[in-house]
């Protein structure tokens, strides 16, 4: 049944798939995406290319005001992007408190005054490890919240939750998408740089596929 | 126990006494007020002065681009303001949609930040006939959510949840607090209206604990 739905759009691989998940199940999609004073706004300008592309409704949200609450991440802040997996304790780094949280609930106070009945989200398995607003848990309670949380119900959906980044990319794959329309990098340079923990996870996920990122790369 | 907490406070008179209950335990205080786009930025100047004379860290937060997202609320856009009691039907206009869940995942970020273990604000049984995110369920599946969304946990304390505002007046009188240092009305003139659904739960709570507003009202 075609459903109004909200989909929080990064400009990101995972969210990438996630939206045209939504429009290929023939949903009436809504993209939002949030500039919350990211280092750079190169993911922001390809998701506004992507949505008007496919005709895709598309509103970008500057909630920038709210690091003057939640400082320290290295997303937002003057600290080094690190290097490596995002296994590894330093990628902690690159945690925003209770980013998802806020995100979503203003997504679900979009669907709301919309009255779209699910707000779409990208988490998966790979994330599990390092951000706890990731995780099934934290999903599953996030869900029950915005079911009675306003007069009309609001449910989370998050396709990719027990999936890794690779399943997302294969199923992409099948779905026929071009990911030359995604940024993934955490620095905004022309090129991607290939090394930071976000470009490493992507790489080993078309690897693992055995298909060439369409991307260019610094390295 | 002295604990760091982050208090929601608007300038009104619940988070008021909120505010001071939390000093008065002993708590390291830290006041955080939004500027969501309301009509009139009154209970925020009120709510600055009483921080800067109570020697509280005080921030005022501009969130007010959220309006791109949830419009249609008599408190933040042009829609006259409704007369009379919460439980009437007029007032459902003044709801923000998920305004308390955006309010309080933004505080739970900060207080992350901070290493605050509570976030405290003032839902009271008033308002749970109108504001489905001020009732005792709302509140529980929040702070399950807060417990685990971020490593470190933080909890939802909402001390008159089950409290009408005229119990939080007379805990407040108790307290010995000046409640002219507050504003209620939806307006924002030189004096209260006097007749708004704000303004008149707060005189019924006056006039039930025996006691004269200090404010000066238009009628």
């Amino acid at each position: 049944m075609t459903q109004k739905v909200v989909v929080i759009y990064s400009g990101g691989m995972d969210s990438f798939t996630v939206l045209n998940k939504a429009l290929q199940e023939g949903h009436d999609v809504y993209a939002l995406s949030f500039d919350y004073g990211q280092r750079h706004v190169k993911e922001l300008k390809v998701a506004a290319q992507v949505c008007e592309k496919l005709n895709v409704p598309h509103k970008i949200v500057d909630i920038s005001a709210i690091n003057q609450l939640i400082g320290g991440s290295s997303l937002t802040d003057d600290i080094d992007v690190p290097e490596g997996h995002y296994e590894e304790e330093s990628m902690k780094s690159t945690i925003v408190p209770n980013r998802n949280m806020i995100l979503l609930s203003l997504a679900v106070g979009y669907a709301v005054s919309l009255k779209a009945s699910q707000v779409y989200y990208g988490a998966h398995s790979g994330d599990h490890a390092i951000y706890p607003d990731c995780r099934p848990e934290f999903v599953k309670k996030m869900d029950d919240l915005c079911r009675i949380a306003n007069y009309d119900a609001v449910e989370i959906f998050s396709p990719y939750l027990n999936n890794t980044k690779i399943d997302i990319l294969t199923d992409g794959i099948k779905m026929g998408l071009d990911y030359s329309q995604t940024w993934t990098c955490y620095n905004g340079r022309e090129k991607a740089c290939g090394k930071c923990g976000a470009c490493q996870e992507r790489l080993e996920a078309f690897k693992l596929n055995d298909v060439t990122d369409p991307l260019e790369y610094e390295l």
